[in-house]
């Protein structure tokens, strides 16, 4: 059999490897929405809500951000992490440091992950040490992504223009960075819609505005290449703004179970024809892996489902796995390069082994395929994740 | 240091071992509800709910088990993998077999977790390959405990009355068990009011009863040494006649929403004085660990805080990590042995250790010992358990 394949495909004998019995490739996973600023704090500070959490913990970890020794530090660890629990792909905000920003594209570029990243955009709302003038936002904004963009004979970075959230960005700020993402058509993302005291917020903060979403669409920011994290509480009229718009949403679910946020029905929103992704969230979520973020995806619809009188159609494990990773893709507008094993496409992949010895998981030795494949969604860890590869370039072995 | 506590403790120093900077020791985790048989199909066999579930996978899988080679094989894996995790302690479901669920006994002695072990009963409404008659059921169970009961040279092993649950058993079956636990002052385990149809059917199925509890009440399987699994759906009257009978209740928050059971309200349980403590419930919990089952209450509590409007505190780490330890013991009657490090209890404590080569943590070196504590419980897995000690008696060891 091996010699057969090598024989007809005239692969070299040496540069050939075959897979254990119980392995397999499965595409690299999306990870949509991930604060690589916040990476440090994972598993800690989940005793607040959203606005308090941002407050007390988020805000003062992402000023530290200034020092670019501290940054390396984080953003090398976060990627390093990020990679081994299988994720190729990953949208990332930094924070409002455009030069401490550019430490992580310039590691991700070393350590071969494909990444989207945004320097955070901000000028209210925001502690007097972490917060930027308009103009110096709009500035340093537009200097990022010129930065990144001249960075792209590496064709696995791209620069995204990332507001925080609507509260903590003025409407001269917001409409500044509409206009940035569409003079050099690159991406956006930001927050919408994750709690209620926030859509309260929002309404108190721009009250000329129909709702939440029409703030965005005012300044430019709905586009077929935005990513909005959450969005929970969205009106029908906003739902029918964002389809309209093709606007995509990263749904967070650790992140929403962890900060207290509420249950995002992500069935409803692909009802209405809205592409969502899985976002780890980190830290808001306290686990980077895309693992995690699957499983919680099936425990929060599992949860919509037995509060509902039938009807309802649970995630099942195929569903998580399409999240996290062709409809990641298509969160990221890079549906046509990565996703799954269509040829033509860049060969994104993880190499899993699911041999007992190798992580936590007990295989019984009558398990078909498809069975190893849902062990490994509900029990796997990094360690049954033995190479990834990023655009065919192998950026982890492990044994 | 090290010299000075040999010194003063007079230990010897070969027989002295120093913690490292990121270890500390935590007490054992106590599983108060898992089924041994169950765990060939963790992380299967996930897309049903409880009753449907039951029938087409785990009734199948359960009659097996009158195979001993099938029964070592997994019952081993099982322990295995139970005691890598870090579960010290475990009260186990396995079949309607006597002689298999004499295998978990004996490897549970071999290595050396400690067990409360129960062999099923069912004399109705199960399958006719998996059903016992009344009076075989009843022998059978009788038989189990003195079986148990004459291998307690080894106190580590205790026996459980084990009906499944109300709907799978007759009137006549329950009250004699509720006999033999009271004959012989053993403990007693089974589910109640795990699933709204569940509950409908009890009430079909015994029409003279006040409610589900009360089926249990006449049987005289309410005691103190009893564990209820799950409890979501109980009344104010039910909640009452278990506090007065100082029933103990297992919280399976995986296994609830895996199983789209709903979430139980455990606050509210506590607050009436019931004694409840943590199940992994495999398999229609997915996971072994007891990490996953504290990081799961944890997930629970936090959406039922989202759904209310203000009034209720949520579960944090600390919670959960009580609930997997001394509420445990609390459940099982052995808090006067294990559940903490109070001095003259037995020694069931777990070496972790937090070093990033461990695991899937990185610590980043300024976190304060309560933040390592908090990233173990938040992100850890069974590598960062290093060693496990069972009545001082070390069962794991890693490196
Ligand atoms: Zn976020
Ligand atoms: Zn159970």
């Amino acid at each position: 059999m091996e010699e057969e394949l090598r024989a007809s495909f005239h692969f070299n004998k040496d540069e050939m490897q075959v897979l254990d019995e119980r392995e397999f490739f499965c595409p690299g996973f999306i990870d949509t929405h991930v604060h690589a600023s916040q990476y440090c704090n994972c598993g800690l500070a989940l005793d607040l809500p959203l606005l308090d959490w941002l407050r007390k913990y988020t805000i003062p970890t992402e000023a530290k951000y200034k020092d670019l020794e501290f940054a390396k530090d984080v953003y090398s660890a976060c990627l390093d992490r990020s990679l081994r629990n299988g994720t190729t792909t990953a949208q990332y905000f930094c924070t409002i440091h455009r030069e401490s920003s550019n430490v992580l594209v310039d590691l991700a570029i070393d350590k071969g992950q494909r990444v989207f990243v945004g320097k955070v955009a901000t000028d209210q709302n925001s502690a007097d040490y972490y917060i930027e003038e308009t103009k110096t936002s709009i500035e340093e904004t537009e200097k990022f992504v010129q930065d990144i963009l001249s960075k792209q004979v590496n064709p696995l970075v791209n620069p995204v223009v990332t507001p925080r959230f609507a509260p903590s960005c003025s409407m001269e700020l917001l409409t500044n960075l509409g206009r940035i993402a569409k003079t050099y058509d690159v991406s956006i993302q930001t927050h919408c819609s994750e709690t209620l005291p926030e859509c309260q917020w929002v309404k108190e903060l721009f009250p000329g505005f129909e709702d939440y979403i029409d703030v965005y669409d005012k300044a430019g920011l709905l586009t077929a290449k935005t990513t909005l994290a959450h969005g929970i509480y969205l009106s029908e009229r906003e739902m029918s703004r964002i389809t309209e718009t093709q606007t995509k949403v990263s749904h967070c679910p650790n992140s929403n179970c962890s900060l207290m946020s509420g249950l995002c029905d992500v069935r409803k929103l692909e009802s209405l024809g809205v592409v969502v992704g899985l976002g780890t969230d980190v830290s808001g979520g306290y686990s980077i892996s895309m693992l995690d973020a699957m499983r919680c995806s099936i425990t929060v619809s599992n949860i919509i489902a037995s509060a509902k009188d039938g009807g309802y159609v649970p995630f099942n494990y195929q569903d998580a796995l399409r999240l996290a990773t062709i409809s990641g893709a298509e969160v990221l507008g890079i549906s046509d390069k990565v996703g799954n094993f269509e040829v033509g496409k860049d060969f994104d992949a993880l190499r899993v082994n699911l041999s007992p010895k190798a992580g936590n998981i007990d295989i019984f030795g009558y398990e078909t395929m498809e069975e190893l494949v849902q062990k490994f969604i509900f029990l796997g860890d990094d360690r049954n994740i033995r190479e990834v590869y990023v655009a065919g370039r192998r950026v982890i072995k492990k044994f």
